[in-house]
C-alpha cells in the first residue's frame, strides 16, 4: 500500500533538508565568477539566509559550515544562528585551498602537510562541540593528474593513517561522513573516487564512518538508488550531498537534471524508512540530506527555495508508490506491471500535498513566490554592498 | 631501478596467461553472428586451439571451461588436455541461457530457479575436481532492465544467500573469482554492478572469494588501476577478464583500444609483484590473468595470439618502469618527472625481449607469423566442416 | 501562453505514432533471446498486434516494416493491413543479417556486396510503392571494431556512392530517413556515428534526405533536445526511433529511463509546431514519431502501450509550457523563473488531458488496462503456438 | 609504403606546433590555482618562454595569444617575439570573463551585449593585422545550465548573425576557427557543442571558416580521428586545440592519457598530407596544431615540453604505418592483419628519429632534459617575482 495522502503529507512535513553556508555565496566555473545582488558578504549573512530559506519552508533548520570559509566566533554563531531560527549542521574541514596542499592534504608524501590537514581536521571537532554539531562532513580532495604522479597503495595508507587519527578525536556521538568524487581537482585519479573506495575505509575506521553520496560524483551511468540501496542494507549511508549534474560535477540544482534519478533514490528512501522509521527521522541510522550546489548564473535564494521543494516532490512522490502492489507485481515477474506502479507514484502532481505540510509547518504555501515578492530580495540587495563571499 | 633487460625476458617467460574456450568459437552480437573458416565444433577443438596457442607462444598453459557449453566426460577432456599439452583452468558456470532464468539465476523471486542455479553451481565445484581446477570463476548475469522491476536490497540477501552456498561447496585449495558489471544484460540495474558491490561480497563470503575485473565492465572514464591496486593492497584482487573496450563490454582484442591503460594496470601488477614474488608467479595472492574475448569479425586464432603478446608487450613495458627513481621524484613532487619515468618505459619497444623470452621457452620468436605460415589455417578450414561451436 | 487544456487534448488526439513490426517479435541481447507466450509468428500476426494498439490507443495507425524479415506479398500485406484498420507506415532495408555484410554493405571493399546493398535498397522502394510507404527507415550498420580495419575516408566515398543510388530511386514523394548511432556493431568505428555524420551526407543526398535521430544512439551526456531543434531550424529532421536507454543501445521502453529529457525533445518538437503547424501533422516538415524498442524480458503488447503512452505524456506536458511567459524570463534573464515554467509543466499531471484525447478518438481511456483485462492476452497465448518471430 | 626513417626525421623535423601565451601562466581549477616558481607576469614574459621552448625544440616558431588577457601594444609585441626568434600566432578574442558575458556573448538577449561582443571580435582582426596573424581562434563559451533558460533557435540565430559579421571583417587572407565544446561553462547545454554544430555554422559563414577541434571538448567514447578523417574528407578541418583529457575538458599534458589515441588522430592527418603534402606544412589546407594544456599542478615549462615531444612522437610513428600494406589488408578483409599495421607502427620507439629531426634543426637533442640542465629554470625562478600572470 501506498501512504495515505495524510501520511505523506505528514511525513513531508519531518522530512529535513540541510542547506549549506557556501550555497548562498558567490562561485563559478574555472572561467569566471558572476555576482549576483544580495550576496552575502560574511557568515552571519549567509546564516541569515538559511534561516530566511528555512523561515519560506519549514523545513531547513540547520545549515551547513566549511572550515575555513566560516571562520569566526563559533559559540557566538551559535548563539546567532539559534536567534535567527536555525541550527548549525555539518562541519566540513577544507583541505583543497591552502598552498601546502599544492601536492595534497592527508596523502601528500610530506609528513608535515599531512599532520597539518589531521590538526585542521581536529579543530573542526573542536567546532563541533562548540556549534553543537554532530556531523563531520569530510570531502579528501586528494589526486593526481597524471599517471606516476603518486603511488595508489603508499597513498591509501597514508590516507588512512590520517583519518584514523581525525575519527579517533570525534566525540562518541559524533559521526564521520566520508565523500567520494570520480573526478577533480584529480584528473587522472582521485584516492576515493566512488563508493567502494569510501566503504573500505569506513571499514577501516569505525561503525560512526559512514558513506555521503554526492549526486555528482558518479561516472556518467552509474545507478546511483543502487549504491544507495546497498549502502542502506549495510547499514553504510551516512548521507547525501544534493545537487543536480549532466556531465561532470556540475552542482547545479537539485533534480533539475533528471527528476526521475531523484525520485528513484528518495524511493530507496521512502523503502527503508517503512521498514525502519529511524532512517529519515533521526537515530542510529539517520540520513543526513544536506543541499550541495553552487548557482553560477542564477539567482542564489531562488536556487536554494527550488533545490528544496525538488527534494520535497521527489520524496513525497516516492511516498506514493504502492509497495503492496509492487511487491506482488515483482514476484510475479510481471516488469511492466512493476514498473507502472512506479511511474503512477512519479505522474502524480504532488505540489497540492506540499502546499498542505508548508500550511502544517507555518511556512509559506509557495516560498519563491512568497519570497519574489517580498521586499527581501531588494533589501538584501540594498544592504550587501561590498565584496561578496565566495569560496 | 628498473628490472635489467634479462629480468625483463625472465619475468616474461613466467608470465602465464589464460585463454578461454569460448573465445575460440563463433560469437557476435545480437544483430548477426559471422562465423570464420576453422572455428571449433567440440570442447576437444577448443583445447585443440587452445593447445596451438600454448605451443605457439609457450605461455598459455591452461584453458578455460564454460558450463554447461563445454560439457562431456570431464576426467577424459583432462586427460585429453594434457596429451594436447595444456590444462584445465577456471571453471564458470553459465547462469543466464536457460529459459528458466528469464526473471533472474540466484536473485530470481522463484526459490525453485534459486536452488537450480546454486546446483548449477555447485556441479561445477565437481568439475573442478575432476579436472584439476582450483577456480571458480563466476559471473552473476542478474540485474533488471526497469525502476521497479526488482528490489535491489531483497535481491541482494537472495544474492548473498546462494553464493555463500557455492562458496561451502568449495575445497579448501579452490578460490572464487567473483566478477562485476556495469550493464548488460540488465540496462537499468545489475546485482554485481561495480568493485564495490564485488567486494562487499566476497568480505561477506570468507578470504578465498576475491573480485574478478573484467577490463570492459566498466563506467567510461573509471580508472582501473586505481582498483586493481585498492584490491591488491586489500589482498582482494582475484584475477582479469582481459579484452579490450571502447564503449560498453566491447570484448574486442586485449590492449587494442587504449594499450597505455593495460600498461598502467600491468604496472600495479608490477609494482606488487616486486613487493610480494608471489602475486603472478603462484601462491596466496595468485592472479588469474584470463583472456575473455569475443572475435566477431576477424579471424580467431589470430586474434587471440595478439591478445596474448598485448598482455606481455604490456607486462614487460611496466616491468621496466624505473621504480626507484619514480619514487624519487614522487616524494619531490616533480609531477613531469615522475610521469616522464612512466612514459619512457612505455615508449621503449620491448618486441626483442619477447623475441627472447619465447626463445628461452622454446615457442615460435613471432608466433602469429609462424601460424600464419604453417599449414594449420588451411588444416583446420579443411577439417572443421559442419556447425561451428557457439555461445 | 501554453495550450489550453482543450488543445492540448485535440493535439494529443493528432500525435499520432508509428509502431514497428519488430517491436512485436521476440528479441533480446546477445546472451539470449527470451520469449513471452503470444509472440507473433508471421508479419500478418505482428500486423495484427499493431492493429490491436491501434484500436486501444487510437494514434498508431502505421506499422513499419523491416526487409526481409517482413518478406511476403506485399501488396496483400498492405490490403490486409487495412483491413485491420492500420496501414504499413515507413520501410527499412536490413543491410547487416546477410553472411555477405561481414565486412560491411554500402561501405564493403568488395563491390559487389555494396552492389547487393544498393540493390536490396532500392528493392525497398518498390515495396514502398505497393504498400503506400513514403519514408525509407535507412539505418546503416556498416563500422569496424579495430583501428585499421578500415580507411574513413575512402569508407565515406563509397557510403555516399551507395545511398546516392537509392536516394535517386526514391519517388518525388518519397524522402530517405538517415539514422546514426555511436556504435554497435561496430565497436572502434561507425560509417553515420552522429547527426553531424548524418546531416553531411544528406546534404550531399538532397533535400528529401533527412536525419534520423534514434534516442538510443548517443554518447552519454549528449543533449538531444539541441540537436533536435538544430534539425528543425535547418528543415533537416526527418524523425524519431522512440526508445529508452541508459548506456548503450538498449532500446527499452520510451522514456522508461529519463522522462524529462524525453519530455524536453517534445517540447522542442511542442516549440516548432507552434510555429509552424506542420511539424507534427503533416506536410513538408513532417516528422516522423516512430517507436523503435525490444521487449527482451517484459510482455510486448503492454510494453508497446505504455511506450505510446510516454509519448503522449511527454507531449502533452511539452504543449502545457507557458511559452509567452517563458520568452519573457529568458529575455530577462530570470534563469529560476524560466526553468520553473518548464518544470511547471513537467510536473502537471496530463493523464486526465490523455483520457479525454482517448475518448475523443474512439479508443480505450486506459489502453493497458483495457488489453489486461480482455481476452486478448490468452488468446494470442493460445493461438500463437510454435516459433516466434525474432529478428 | 611506410615513410622510410629519413624522410620521418624531414617531416618531424618540418611538423610545427604553435605553443599559447596562456600555457605559461597559472590556472587551476574552481577549487583553487596553484602557483610555480617562475611563472610569467607579463606578455612579453610568455612570449620569452615560448621562445624558450622553441630555441629547444626548434619546431614551435609561433605563439597565440588571447585578447584582453595580452592586451599591450601588439605591433610593439610583434617586433619583441621576432626579437626573440618566434612569431605571433592565432587569435582568440576572450568572450567568457567580463561581467557583461553573464547571459551569454553572441547569444545573448541584450543586442547591447551582443553588440560589444562582436566589436571584441573584430578588434582582434585588428591586432592580426598587427602581428601578422592570419588565424582567428573562435571559441564561444555561451551556453545554459537549466532547461528553459535559453531557446535554442533564437540563439543559434543570434550567434550566426554574430559570427557572420565578424567573419566578413576578416581579411581575404584571414580564416576562422571556430571551436566545439560539449560542456563547461554551460552544463545543460552549449550553444556550439559539437563538430557537426560548429561545421553547420562554418557552412553558412564561408569556405574561411573551418572547425578546430579541441581534444578535450567530446563526450566519452567519441571517435575523434574518425571527426578529423570526415572533416580532412570537406576540407573543412582548421585545426587543433592539442590536451590531454580522461574526463571532461582536463586540459592536461598532450598524449598523457591516450596516447594511442594522440598517434591515431595524427595517423588520419598523415595519410591525408600522403596524398596532399599540404595538409601540414602550409597552403589551402593548413591544419594549425595549436597547444592548449593547463599546467595545473606541474611546471609549466617541461609540461610544454612535453606536450610538443608528444606530438611529435605521435606523428611520427603515424608516419611509419606502412599504408600499402595497409591497403591490402583492408581489402582482403584482414582486420588482424590490418590492425597489426598499425600496431606495429606504435610499438615502434621514434625517439631516436626525434633526436636525429631536433639535430638538423640546430635545436636540443633531449630538450627537457636540457631545460633542466640549464641555469633558466633557477633564472625564471628569481626574475619573476610578483603577481603570476593567469586567466
Amino acid at each position: 500500500m501506498a501512504a495515505s495522502r495524510d501520511e505523506v503529507v505528514e511525513r513531508i512535513a519531518a522530512f529535513t533538508i540541510e542547506t549549506q553556508s557556501w550555497g548562498y555565496v558567490s562561485t563559478g566555473t574555472r572561467f569566471k565568477v558572476f555576482n549576483t545582488p544580495g550576496t552575502p558578504r560574511t557568515v552571519h549573512e549567509k546564516v541569515d539566509d538559511a534561516a530566511l530559506v528555512h523561515s519560506l519552508t519549514g523545513v531547513t533548520p540547520t545549515v551547513a559550515l566549511h572550515i575555513p570559509w566560516d571562520r569566526t566566533d563559533y559559540a557566538a554563531l551559535a548563539k546567532y544562528a539559534a536567534e535567527q531560527g536555525v541550527r548549525i549542521g555539518s562541519i566540513s574541514p577544507n583541505l583543497f585551498q591552502d598552498d601546502d596542499y599544492h601536492h595534497g592534504s592527508f596523502t601528500n608524501p610530506d609528513p608535515a602537510i599531512r599532520r597539518k590537514a589531521v590538526e585542521a581536521s581536529v579543530e573542526c571537532v573542536g567546532i563541533m562541540r562548540e556549534t553543537g554539531s554532530t556531523q563531520m562532513s569530510m570531502w579528501v580532495a586528494d589526486g593526481t593528474n597524471y599517471p606516476g604522479q603518486g603511488d595508489f597503495r603508499r597513498r591509501r595508507h597514508w590516507l588512512l593513517e590520517s583519518l584514523r587519527e581525525v575519527y579517533q578525536a570525534l566525540d562518541p556521538d559524533m559521526s564521520m561522513l566520508l565523500e567520494y568524487k570520480l573526478f577533480e581537482p584529480g584528473f587522472y585519479h582521485t584516492d576515493i573516487a566512488d563508493w567502494g573506495q569510501s566503504l573500505l575505509l569506513c571499514q577501516e575506521l569505525g561503525d560512526r564512518a559512514k558513506v555521503l553520496v554526492d549526486l555528482g560524483h558518479h561516472a556518467l551511468g552509474v545507478n546511483i538508488e543502487h549504491i544507495v540501496a546497498t549502502l542502506l542494507d549495510r547499514d553504510r549511508l551516512g548521507g547525501f550531498d544534493l545537487n543536480g549534474k549532466r556531465y561532470a560535477d556540475d552542482d547545479l540544482m537539485v533534480g533539475s537534471t533528471n527528476p526521475y534519478e531523484l525520485f528513484l533514490i528518495m524511493a530507496e528512501i521512502a523503502a527503508a524508512a517503512n521498514d525502519d522509521n529511524a532512517v529519515v527521522a533521526g537515530g542510529a541510522r539517520e540520513v543526513l540530506f544536506k543541499i550541495d550546489q553552487c548557482a553560477m548564473v542564477e539567482e542564489k535564494l531562488p536556487a536554494m527555495l527550488r533545490s528544496v521543494e525538488a527534494c520535497q516532490i521527489a520524496y513525497a512522490k516516492a511516498l506514493l508508490i504502492d509497495r503492496e502492489a509492487l511487491l506482488r507485481a515483482q514476484t510475479a515477474g510481471d516488469v511492466v506491471g512493476a514498473n507502472s506502479i512506479v511511474d503512477s507514484a512519479f505522474q502524480t502532481d504532488v505540489r497540492p500535498l506540499l502546499a498542505r505540510a508548508r500550511e502544517r509547518l507555518g511556512a509559506r504555501t509557495d516560498p519563491l513566490r512568497a519570497y519574489l515578492d517580498s521586499e527581501a530580495p531588494a533589501r538584501r540587495a540594498a544592504e550587501r554592498v561590498g565584496t561578496p563571499a565566495g569560496w
